[in-house]
This record gives C-alpha cells, sequence and structure tokens, in this order.
C-alpha cells in the first residue's frame, strides 16, 4: 500500500466487508427492507467517510480493525441521508451515481423506512461490534454522543433543513458556508473524530481532526459544485448543471469558477497545515487524502 | 398519587416537561425543523410508553428522575414513527388524535426530515442525559443496544415493512400477530425494558417485563383495532371504520368482534400473572396499567 489510491481501495473493500455483515446471522429481516438497505449501502458509494476515519486513526497509530465497525456505521449514515435526500418530496432525484434511486427501484415507502433503518442500525454497530473490539463503553458512548450531534437536528439534518428552505434566498457566501457545514461537514468531522476517539486521540487532536474536516468538507463541497459546472455527465453519472436548472445557489454561482478552484486550494492548504502543527504521529495519509480530494475529478 | 390515572397524568406531565427540555440551551437548531418536531412531540400522545418505562421502574423500587430522559428518548423515537407512517407515501393520512399530520402543516420533506431528526436525537438523549444521571456506561450501551434492535430493521421498522407488504395478502392470525409484534410490540417492550435496565433488573426480570410487553402490546393493539370498529369519530380524533375502508387486514375482521374481546382479557390477565409470577419488589402500578389499557375507549 504505497500510494494513497491503494489505501483507499484496499480499505474501501475492508469496509465492504464490513457492510456485508452487519446483521447478526440470527436476524431475520424483512427481505425486500434488506434488499433495499444493501441497494444503496452497495450502491458505488467513494467511502469517504469510512476512510477518513480509518485514516484519523492511523495517524494515531491506533487498530485499525478496532475502527472497521464504526467505519461502516458512519457509512450507513451518509448512507441514508442519500435515500432520504433524492426522495421526492426532497430533491426528487431518479439517479445518483448513474444508478436509479432507491425510490425508483422500490418505491417511496421502501425508500423511507430502509432509510430509518440504517439509521437507526448503525447505532446498534457502534454500540454492539465497538464493545465486541474491547473499546471503552465510555469511548463508545463518546462517539454516540458525537453521531447523533453531528447527523441530527443540529448537525446534518439541520443543514438539510437551511438548505432546504434557502434555497431561492442565499446571498451570501457566509449562509451558503453555513449550510455545506452542517449539511455535509458534520458528518465528515464525525468520522474523524470517532476514528481519533478510538485511538485515543487527545482534546487538541480531536479539534485538530474537527478543524481538517470542516476544511476538506468545504473544499469537496465546491469542488463538487465546480465539477458540476464543468464536468462531464458520464463521469458523475448525473445531468450536468443539475443544480443551476434547479436554481440552486451554489459557489461557482456566487464567486465564479476561478475564485472557486482557488478556494479549494487555499482550504486543501489550511487543512493540511493545521494536522502538521497538531504533531500526529503518522500523519501522512490524512495529508495525502486531502491533495487526493483536491484533485479528483468526480 | 392514589389512583393510576392520577399516575399516569403526573408523570404524563413529567415526561412532557423532559420533552420540553430536549436540546441543550446553546444549540442552534433551524426554527421550522424544532417547530415541526415540537409540534408532534406535543400533539397529544398517551406517553404510554414513557408511563410503562416508568412503571417498570417503580416494580424494581429504581428511581424515577434516572428513568425521564429515557422516557422521553423513547417517546421521541415513538413519534417520529408516526410522523413518518403519516406521510403520502406510506399510510397518507391527514389527521391523527384530531390534529393534523405533521406533514399536512410543514409539508412532506420537513415531516421526513423532523421523524429522521427525533429518531437522531433519541439517542442523544440516552447517550448524554442517562450519563448525567450517573447511570454505569455498560447500561446505557446496553440500552442504545436495545433500542436501536428493537425500534430497527429487526423491530419497529421491519414490522412496518412486514405490515405494509402484507396488506392485502394476510390470512392468519399467525401473521397478523407476526406484524404486531414488532410495529408496536417491541417499541413497548423496549420501554419496558430500558426501564428495567436503568432500575437493575435481573435477566429474569428483563425477560418477564418483555413477556408482558408483547402481551399488553398484542391486546393494546387488538383493542385499537376493536375501537376503530365500534368506536366514537369524535373520541379517536380520526375517522371510524379506517383500517376497513382501506382493506386493512385486523384482527375483528379474521376472528369478529366477540372473539376480540375474548382475546383482549385473555392477554391482560397473562401479562399480569407473568408480572405476579417474577416477584418484582413493587409490581402494582405495572398490574394497574394493564387493567387500564384493556379498559381504555380511545
Amino acid at each position: 500500500m504505497d500510494t494513497i489510491t491503494e489505501f483507499i481501495n484496499y480499505y474501501g473493500l475492508e469496509v465492504e466487508k464490513e457492510l456485508k455483515q452487519i446483521f447478526p446471522q440470527n436476524w431475520h429481516i424483512p427481505e425486500r427492507l434488506e434488499e433495499s438497505m444493501n441497494y444503496s449501502l452497495f450502491a458505488g458509494g467513494k467511502r469517504m467517510r469510512p476512510i477518513l476515519m480509518i485514516a484519523a486513526a492511523e495517524a494515531l497509530n491506533g487498530s485499525i480493525s478496532s475502527v472497521l465497525p464504526a467505519a461502516g456505521a458512519l457509512e450507513m449514515i451518509h448512507t441514508y441521508s442519500l435515500v432520504h435526500d433524492d426522495l421526492p418530496a426532497m430533491d426528487d432525484d431518479d439517479y445518483r451515481r448513474g444508478k436509479l434511486t432507491n425510490h425508483k427501484v422500490y418505491g417511496e415507502a421502501m425508500a423511507i423506512l430502509a432509510g430509518d433503518a440504517l439509521l437507526t442500525h448503525s447505532f446498534y454497530i457502534v454500540s454492539k461490534s465497538l464493545r465486541a473490539k474491547d473499546i471503552p463503553a465510555e469511548t463508545i458512548l463518546n462517539i454516540i454522543e458525537e453521531l447523533s450531534t453531528y447527523a441530527g437536528p443540529r448537525g446534518m439534518v439541520g443543514g438539510q433543513v437551511d438548505d432546504m428552505d434557502g434555497q431561492q434566498g442565499i446571498t451570501s457566501i457566509e449562509q451558503l458556508k453555513q449550510i455545506h457545514t452542517h449539511k455535509t461537514g458534520d458528518l465528515i468531522v464525525c468520522s474523524l473524530r470517532a476514528g481519533g476517539h478510538i485511538a485515543g486521540a487527545t482534546a487538541n487532536q480531536l479539534e485538530a481532526l474537527a478543524s481538517f474536516g470542516y476544511k476538506i468538507g468545504l473544499a469537496f463541497q465546491i469542488q463538487d459544485d465546480i465539477l458540476d459546472v464543468v464536468g462531464d455527465e458520464q463521469k458523475l453519472g448525473k445531468p450536468v448543471l443539475s443544480d443551476e436548472n434547479g436554481k440552486k445557489v451554489t459557489y461557482p454561482y456566487l464567486i465564479g469558477l476561478e475564485a472557486c478552484t482557488d478556494k479549494v486550494k487555499e482550504l486543501t492548504e489550511e487543512a493540511k497545515q493545521v494536522i502538521i502543527e497538531a504533531n500526529f504521529p503518522n500523519p501522512n495519509r490524512l495529508l495525502e487524502i486531502a491533495d487526493f480530494l483536491m484533485q479528483r475529478e468526480h
């Protein structure tokens, strides 16, 4: 595993192995529900949040195998948020990553319930599987508390509401940043901090991971907006300019493409600087991921 | 607090006090989201699950004040399930308990997100507020594990899927019982067991609480079906015979009203017997609640 691409591919597969065994063997889940949950869990996600969690643990020389269940749980929360986001009452998207969205395949009711089930079960995984890895109960409770904060009404769901309510009325970069902070940043930060918690990070290190997360999260989102404008439909798996057609206010819309590209670079450098200054014993993967995300084309 | 009605009213208000302060003061929640969450949290629920949790703790002479946050969390999960259940893609209900449903007031997107937020935040309350009550971390993790099991894909959400998928094809009492076990029974059992966990129940006592819960949960559901047939529209706050109009297969439909009434009595007696045999130090409220639920008219 020399290159960052190898690292990402390797741990992407490890996370998928984890996601394939989220249900204890003796559990009886309605077949169509399990199918619907799996459909979206294995719909070609980049596993960015799990990878970040693993890299955070590695930065502290923590045990990766202890992190994997929590990485799977974070991916389940991310997946539920996409399934609900795509619903007709929300963004009404037919495709995601080139595949039909969950409700287009399983119907709206099942998509709502599969999302609910993914969210609920993520807390099962964290409480049950992390205990099986001998993580201290207090640490697991810290993770659950943060998970429910960053993913909840003050975090991701709150960001989603602000995004929905503000769609036509956003006029400032500050407003937009605020939305992205919660809608995408919070769960990224949560992933990094969970990796830190499991690997025994200090309060200062947790803060550095959070600061790193918000910066690369915002860079990621602006990069997404840029790709949406200049991107190639096939690569992205969704119609280009979908945001502009939907009259969604984005970074390129507010400050132009060139300033966006600069902003992505600036945020990435700042993010790396935070990690460098926090004296992690083994920070390289985190730094490489920051660069990797900036350079992605889809 | 001599009578069971006084007990229920008193602790119903205590739970509402708890529900009024679910957000830490420094939290910034989007206003409409908080409004939508509160709308359904305070829409006249009977607080049955919290009351059962409190009665379970009382049966073990546990501290009620330690139970209250978990009782609030259970009510939040119950409330989220109703909000999502009522959605147009699900049961498409305009009214619940005589009030407009959440999506009729706040729109579908907000109802989905308010449900997501209630579910997520319930885990915050359990992890954070129970720690503040000095409940041991291991006990809290046990509660979280059970909460996510009973409310998740194997529990309540699974029951919801089975109900939805089976609506036209149910032919046996066993199938119907299976659906009710998960759709309503699991969360009732979870409430009782959580009260038990907090009050230091033994494994045998937890099992008795679960058995009691499934029995009164089923009795409650059959009673609901009976009231739906014979009930009075005004008392119930929803159109009578809505199940029959919707062609939903119910207990009265399968075995007739008289057999239903007998079944409710039988289950209630069995439930009480389980508690009596388990030698709880202070079981009276649990026994009274079983009788109370059987006699309710709405």
